[in-house]
């Protein structure tokens, strides 16, 4: 394939994708999503169980809080070893299960569908990957129709499916399609113009090649922007990067701010900006370069804008910055953000 | 408090303390752990719901493994910020909450525990302070009588809550008392072998104060003492370190792994150990410093060996080498581990 032979070509093609990818989801997939949707609600479920590993684990993080606060009912993230490791034979209240894996093929999240399923679960399978073991071990399958993603770091198939699961989630919870497609519409434009790597502040690419070290912090729907983002930094370009909650961080992990510490905080949500600038302040305090993703906030280095949406949308928005950074961080080191020194994608999409 | 004037005294003090206090768990606790595994057992539920955050956040995480494992239901991480952030009401199935806060005063912790109690959930109370308000709010109250803990790091109130949570569960899934009675007599007796400084290994603690940057991995129940291992070493020594399931950590986070980097590797646990020995190798070929805690792997530069015990009881025993590190890397630091830079315990105990 010729676009892989420029190093970073595929990443910076398939981060570019992601609206027209959004634009899909919305153009072709409103029948599934409806099903889906329709699913859930027929359920009656009791219990949300979100079966994840990585970069889709990220995305069931934003879910589990979604679902709780748009359906009224208790979400969890299963732990695959449980079944795996130690034989757990779990038996559900009336629930209903969302898989999610790109490639579909991940042995242990096989399993713990395996394991659902066996209690009588129901289970929503959302892979990239259609000719896969979990396309076809799904009771309704949902396609997130990325296209090949060929890059070892997933970019358009994590926000593709954060946005499946947005859509499926609001869906049930009563919300109309109109008022999602009128709603992604907008962000897919708004995403188009975070897509330059030339939006990145002046500085920051250097200040993030300098670095000893990364911290991203968030809180509620952001969290998963938080874990997300510090896993694009750390796998393209061998810099330690951790995400947390800003709940969590304020105590112990902050405790590794210092000069030196490269510290994004995720801002642009509106109930949950308070806790992270209390964090950003303290961050600041120690000595940390501050990275604000969303709003200005005081004592920060370099500001990343967002537009304004729906705290719930946000996450869509966040990941992209952590997308172009890891992709022009990558290239400023000389190193090929598509060929991580050791990482290897499991099973390629198609 | 003359204790508190030697750097890293109480730190010391509290590490040591804590074979004392299992065995006065065990001495004391009786009635009210057999009065809790009651409660769960007579509510027949078909949701365990884990309230909490930091660092009693990571002991209810190997709750949640446990929990699915001997009792056969769901367990789930609760996600504060659903309710604080996102006014989120959810109605749960028949359910018991078990809530864990060492001070028991942590704000977005209690309106999670009126949250699950506004729906009838039942709430078990684990805390170190039972004067506090989680003490009042439970229904039922599980002290965990550690005594005061005065150094920023938790120790003896987390392995406490390991301990609490582990025969809770396991006297709830039908064990005898008499039994975990004599598991936890030579746990205690093993632990105290253990808490020797002179037992880390030779130039483990150079390597530590040398370190660019630290990475733990663990899988299953010890995937909790990855993560709090990691917090341990961050929040006293201002290192980066970063907690992982190895499941997770042989994709992206290997990324960070280079040379220069510490990685901490938890081989004691029987059924994860091949999981874990894949990940060792892969971080070996990166060129990180492999510690081996529990087994040794091929590769390693360190091991500290951890005697044979069931693979659920050796969270309890795998805390203990990161405590000593946080607190002997600190003095060699010159920093006093009992008051890390920017860092309060938000509540002492009492």
């Amino acid at each position: 394939m010729s676009a892989g032979t420029e190093a970073g070509a595929l990443l910076r093609a398939e981060i570019a994708e992601q609206p027209e990818v959004w634009r899909a989801v919305m153009r072709d997939q409103r029948a599934t999503l409806e099903a889906a949707a329709g699913a859930i609600r027929a359920a009656h479920p009791e219990l949300l169980v979100l079966i994840a590993r990585g970069t889709s684990d990220h995305a069931a993080m934003f879910a589990q809080y979604y679902a709780q606060v748009r359906l009224g009912i208790p979400a969890m993230l299963a732990t695959p070893s449980a079944v795996t490791a130690y034989d757990a034979a779990v038996t559900y209240p009336r629930s209903v299960a969302i898989a999610i894996s790109q490639s579909g093929a991940s042995p242990d999240l096989l399993a713990t569908v395996a394991s659902v399923k066996a209690d009588g679960v129901p289970v929503i399978a959302v892979t990239n990957t259609l000719d896969s073991p979990l396309a076809s071990a799904g009771d309704l399958l949902v396609p997130l129709h990325a296209g090949p993603e060929l890059s070892v770091a997933a970019t358009k198939t994590y926000t593709a499916t954060l946005l499946t699961l947005l859509v499926m989630i609001g869906l049930a919870a009563g919300d109309s399609w109109e008022d999602w497609e009128a709603r992604v519409a907008e962000l897919a434009d708004q995403a188009q113009d975070l897509l330059a790597p030339e939006t990145l502040p002046a500085g920051l690419v250097d200040a993030f090649v300098e670095t000893s070290h990364v911290m991203v912090v968030g809180r509620g729907y952001s969290m998963a922007s938080a874990r997300e983002g510090a896993l694009k930094l750390t796998e393209t370009n061998s810099v330690p990067a951790s995400g947390w909650s800003s709940a969590d961080a304020t105590h112990g992990p902050l405790g590794q701010v210092r000069p030196g510490a490269l510290v994004f905080v995720l801002t642009a949500g509106e109930v949950t900006r308070p806790a992270v600038e209390t964090f950003a302040a303290a961050a600041a305090g120690l000595g940390g370069t501050i990275v604000a993703v969303g709003r200005a906030v005081e004592g920060a280095a370099f500001t990343i804008p967002l537009p304004e949406r729906a705290d719930a949308e946000l996450p869509l928005l966040e990941a992209i910055p952590f997308q172009l950074l890891a992709l022009v961080g990558a290239l400023r080191r000389g190193v090929d953000p598509d060929r991580p020194a050791g990482l290897a994608k499991v099973t390629r999409t198609s």
